[in-house]
C-alpha cells in the first residue's frame, strides 16, 4: 500500500501509552497482566488502520487483541479510532513482525490474522513476505499447541506461495476458500477487503493450524 | 457430464483391439511390452473425448499415452479419431480407475494427468472423486518414484478439496496456480477446458509428486 506520511503520528503514538504500549519487549512473557485476564490472545500483524481488529474486539470481549503495525502513519488512524471509543480488550503495538519472538513468549498467542499482507512480488524480495518460511517459525513459536494462522489476501501469487509454505512448514491445513465471500456470511474485513469485494475481486482464505509437530 | 448415448459403442470397441486393449488386467506389470519399448508411461484418468491425450501423444513421440475412460460413449469419440490417424505411442483402456492397481503394476507409470474429473459435489460421494485419499494411495502405488500427478479443473471446491487431501497424503507440491492460462502458454487443453476458458471461467492446477515418502 501507497502510504500517506501523517504529520506527528509518532509523537501521538507516544501521546496514548496506554493503548499504543511502548518498550513492547519489556512485556515478552506478561502480556495477559496487561490485559488484566487470562483471555486468550489474538494478534493481528500488519494491522493497518484497525477496521479488522477493532470489530473483533467489540464482537469478542472475553478474547483479548494486540494489533501491530510498523508504519507510524496507518497506526495512527486506529488509535484515533481507540482514543474516540476505548476498547480494554485491544492494544496496539508500534512494532516490527520480525521481531515477534522478541515481544511474545512461546506459546503465548492463540491466534495470529494476517490480512493483506505486501505481496512482495518479486522473488529477490521473498523473505520480506509475512508467510516466509523463516518468520512461520517465528509464528509457530508464540502460537500456542492448535493455536492457529487465518490469512486472507486477494493477492494470487502471494497465496500460492504462502499454500506452498505452510505446506512446506508442516502447519497443519484447516480450512482452505478459493472465493471467501462467496462461501461465508458476515464477514469481518478490513478497509481493502471492502474496497476489493466492490470491484468484484476473489478473496482467497486459508487457516492453518500449529499442531505441534 | 451429461452423456449422449453412442449407438452401438461397445461393438466398436471391441472392434478395435489394438487400440482400445481388452483384459487390460493381464497386461499388468508388461504395458511397456505392448508398446514395444521402454519410454515412460503417461496415463490419463477419464480422457473423454481424447483430444488432451492425442495432442499430447503427437508433440512427444518418446512417451508412451494411455488413456482410461469408463464411459464407452465418450471412449468411443477418442477411438473414432485414431482410426483416422493412428497413434503407435497411445492406447486406450475401457475400464474403471477404482481399479488402477488391478491394471498397473507398482511403478509402472510415469505420470497421471487428473483433467476436469467429476467434482461429485455431494459429501456422501466423495469417495467417488478421483482425488479422495484411498485412491490417491493407488495412485501412488503405480507412479514410480518422483513421478507426479497433475491435476486441472474449473471447480473450485473440487480443487480445494484435492488440495487438501494431496496434503493429508503427503504428496509433494511441485507447482500450484490459481490461474493456469494466466500463468503459461502453449497449454495442451482438452475440448472441456476450451469451453470454460471462452466463458473467462478461472482453471485451477497442481502437481504433486511421489517422493516414495
Amino acid at each position: 500500500m501507497r502510504l500517506r506520511k501523517v504529520k506527528n503520528a509518532l509523537e501521538k503514538i507516544q501521546d496514548y501509552p496506554n493503548i499504543v504500549i511502548p518498550n513492547a519487549k519489556n512485556n515478552r512473557g506478561k502480556w495477559n497482566s496487561i490485559f488484566k485476564n487470562d483471555n486468550p490472545i489474538y494478534l493481528e500483524i500488519g494491522m493497518g488502520k484497525g477496521k479488522f481488529i477493532i470489530e473483533h474486539a467489540k464482537k469478542n470481549p472475553n478474547i483479548n487483541y494486540i494489533g501491530l503495525e510498523k508504519e507510524e502513519s496507518v497506526l495512527v488512524r486506529a488509535l484515533e479510532k481507540l482514543i474516540e471509543e476505548p476498547l480494554e480488550n485491544l492494544i496496539l503495538l508500534h512494532e516490527d513482525a520480525f521481531e515477534l519472538n522478541e515481544i511474545f513468549a512461546d506459546g503465548e498467542i492463540k491466534k495470529i490474522f494476517l490480512n493483506f499482507s505486501d505481496p512482495w512480488p518479486k522473488s529477490r524480495h521473498a523473505k520480506r513476505r509475512l508467510t516466509c518460511n523463516n518468520i512461520l517459525n517465528n509464528y509457530r513459536r508464540v502460537l500456542e499447541i492448535n493455536g492457529s494462522i487465518e490469512m486472507k489476501t486477494d493477492n494470487r501469487k502471494l497465496f500460492e506461495y504462502s499454500i506452498l509454505e505452510f505446506i512446506n512448514n508442516k502447519l497443519e491445513f484447516e480450512e482452505l476458500s478459493l472465493n471467501l465471500h462467496e462461501d461465508k456470511e458476515d464477514i469481518i474485513t478490513t478497509e481493502y477487503e471492502d474496497k476489493f469485494i466492490s470491484k468484484g475481486n476473489v478473496i482467497y482464505f486459508v487457516e492453518v493450524k500449529n499442531n505441534g509437530k
